[in-house]
């Protein structure tokens, strides 16, 4: 029995002669009720086709293929599917996110580049790492990267070939395929979203530079292969403008394809360098932005009337490079200050040296910084707020804070380190007030319940929050 | 014998029934060779008068006065001037400052905006911590201040008269002026430069909404008054914008005030609350900022063709106010930030909380934060720096850096944590190189010299910067 927003996979004979990569068409069309939902089919090598779909109504689907080659033509089945036993796949909502069934997702986001592309051992490490963690999202590339500290060949590839003798383009590799699959299940299992940077400029074997009718084959096949995997989010490159021969109109050209070929509209987005794309551009469902002044995120939701998500806002670590070497408290200054003023935190990585150039941001692996903990405790706090009905509130004098209603209030105050804060509540309520250390993660319920203008005694250190609760 | 750019001041006997303030004309013409400089002279109470005069050249000048007031017009005098022991006068020098003798002048500024309205006891403290200090300038205010935690009344006004009784806006308090006057030359006494505000909004006297003609006397009077005095800037207010009465044309209107009644051109800007006045401005002689993200010097700079000066960016404090609450390592990092995108540190204030609410920012008296220490580092290190020559460096990616030639370098990494940086040195030459901790106030030379590629390691802290200086 397959689960609602689980994974159905025909696999069926097909012909092997030839390319079948090229040559072959196979689409299969889903039937539930009233509704035909199309989906594409794909070679898995081997003389193996398969049809793969996330259906998202429980109760009976048939389906039917259709195909230029006769074996594979008007195939038809039945599957039953059960009622999801979680909350399916994310999806926008308004500036903020939720799961299919209504309930509030919370992007939590880190970056480990090209950990699909490292040896199983490290893989295996960034798995246990992740699980022991406190992510629900990860940006990963499906191309290898080529770049400072990560130089090392990948075993497979999407195309079949290497760096020596050339790639064939007219192809692709089922055995990467299987790999990279088998990761976004890992991930999958860990209730992790995998946002998957299909394309980027870190490259030396060309792959930043494809001719338009590879990378549009190359896109159906990643979307045939990917697009019934529950928690796949399209980020249609890393730093788009930083690929030199890649002009504004391709990246258009790359979410019209994304968008024709996944009858899910799975989350798409593309990740700046300097330059912001358009993400108010009608197939942008969320704005993936790398800025370090993270407290123009209430601007960003004005300007693109979508969910922000800092996605980068350089590293915890201590590279040479200025991307790579802040602290972890100045990492979650810019993560809480995205939060406060409307954003989400998805910007972290770690970029702390060890001599196995082994770095979390590239690699994967392990990670050692301080501050994985505070977005634990960041998430909690999170999690703990009126998340659907969260305002950002902007006073005449920043910074923002958020609100929702008369019944909650979360304040921030970053690099201010006062002895105290007066507050203005709602007279004739009853209000609880925490004191929130957010770097020694620590929550303090001032005593007693408050009203009209409270003073609140803060420890004069940075980085504390406030929070208001109505009480019941 | 007076000095140059000494003050003259000759003593006249004249009216003193009626109001001479509004009565009485009196101006003096000085005569040196072929130049005329002519100045206005002030009543000063008890029916005396005085022409003040600042000259700039030595020699002998003659001085003839002008005045509807018989026994007050047609006196005459001479005097001999001595070339000056000092560097007279400061004035803008394309993007910096130079004294008159063109040797240099660094603005470390700091604020204390209502220290002259503090007792005297106050008073001489706040000059023994600036004889202490680094500062080589200060922004205070000619109209008392009534602001949180500045409520206590001053002793005199520029006008006659008090809060209960109300002012005589037709006529000025020479026994303020004289003691305004004895701080203005304590401060001369220790080379330090005097900002002075002549608007502000921070008011319960009625201050900030004069009538023009009142605004244009107290301006002309303040003018006549203080212009001698080497070490006066003009400020024609502190945060203008928030002067709720008052529109940019009569901002405009000062300085053009300012500008006619002062013939030696002292240094003349407005200071912005949250909407920076138009510093392109012909009149406007150099930027005074108040700014937190204070990297964009280099853009002012262009913007405005001069001298930008960081006047505040928050203050080293523990208040509740988000503008007096920050480190001092923060308030350090911001002006270095300034320095190093070719902006000046005239940011420093303190809002330390003590129980007597007397703090610097506002009254003067005592420095107990850890700022001034660093801000005398960094005086230091700008005080080494070939200023004549130091240009920004935009390189395509940020931080900026200083530069003069090929044979002298500054660099700043602030927030950034390496444990080593690469730099290229021209190849040919040999270099030092110093790795600099601004913060815990150290200059370390690498060992030996370098040329062409050179990997320094850095501790991996916060706040460090590198100067590379050519090899005699």
């Amino acid at each position: 029995m397959i689960e609602q927003y689980g994974r159905f996979e025909a696999r069926l004979g097909g012909p092997s002669g030839g390319n079948p990569f090229t040559d072959v068409e196979l689409a299969a069309v889903f039937i539930h009720g009233h509704r035909h939902v199309r989906v594409r089919g794909f070679y898995d090598g081997r003389g193996e086709y398969a049809v793969r779909f996330m259906p998202d109504s429980p109760g009976e689907w048939t389906w039917r293929t259709t195909s230029n080659a006769k074996e594979l033509d008007g195939r038809t089945g039945t599957f039953e599917v059960a009622p999801a036993a979680h909350h399916g796949p994310v999806q926008a909502n308004r500036f903020g996110f939720a799961y299919a069934d209504g309930a509030p997702y919370v992007p939590v986001g880190t970056t480990a580049y090209a950990w699909v592309h490292q040896p199983q051992e490290v893989r295996d490490r960034t798995i246990a790492t992740l699980s022991a963690g406190p992510f629900t999202k990860i940006r990963m590339c499906v191309f290898p990267k080529h770049y400072t500290y990560n130089t090392n060949e990948p075993e497979s590839f999407v195309f079949p070939g290497s760096l020596d003798r050339g790639f064939d383009h007219s192809r692709f590799d089922p055995a990467f395929f299987a790999l990279f699959e088998a990761e976004l299940d890992r991930l999958l299992e860990l209730g992790i979203e995998a946002d998957l940077i299909l394309f980027h400029p870190y490259d030396r074997w060309g792959f930043q530079d494809l001719p338009a009718d590879v990378e549009e084959r190359y896109l159906r096949y990643v979307v045939a292969r990917f697009a019934s995997f529950r928690n796949v989010w399209w980020s249609m490159a890393n730093e788009w403008d930083f690929m030199a021969k890649k002009t504004v109109q391709d990246f258009h050209r790359y979410f019209r394809i994304v968008q024709e070929e996944d009858p899910y509209a799975h989350l798409r987005s593309v990740h700046n360098g300097l330059l912001i794309y358009d993400h108010a551009l009608p197939w942008v469902t969320h704005a993936s932005v790398q800025r370090s002044d993270t407290d123009r995120c209430h601007e960003w939701r004005t300007q693109y009337g979508k969910p922000i998500v800092i996605d980068e806002c350089c590293y915890e670590g201590n590279l040479a490079e200025g991307w790579g070497n802040i602290t972890g408290q100045e990492l979650m200054r810019r993560q809480w200050t995205a939060v406060i003023s409307g954003g989400w935190p998805g910007a972290h990585s770690e970029t702390l040296y060890n001599d196995r150039h082994e770095f979390w941001w590239s690699k994967g692996g392990d990670l050692t910084g301080e501050s994985p903990a505070r977005i634990a405790f960041l998430r909690r706090i999170l999690e703990e707020a009126p998340l659907d009905r969260l305002e950002v509130v902007r006073p005449k004098w920043p910074p923002c804070h958020l609100a929702a209603g008369d019944y909650y209030r979360l304040h921030y105050y970053g690099l201010e380190r006062p002895l105290w804060k007066q507050i203005e509540l709602p007279a004739g309520a009853a209000y609880h007030i925490d004191v929130i250390d957010t770097w020694k993660m620590t929550v303090t319920t001032v005593p007693g319940t408050h009203t009209g203008r409270a003073q609140v005694e803060l420890p004069g250190r940075e980085f504390m929050a406030m929070r208001v609760r109505k009480a019941e």
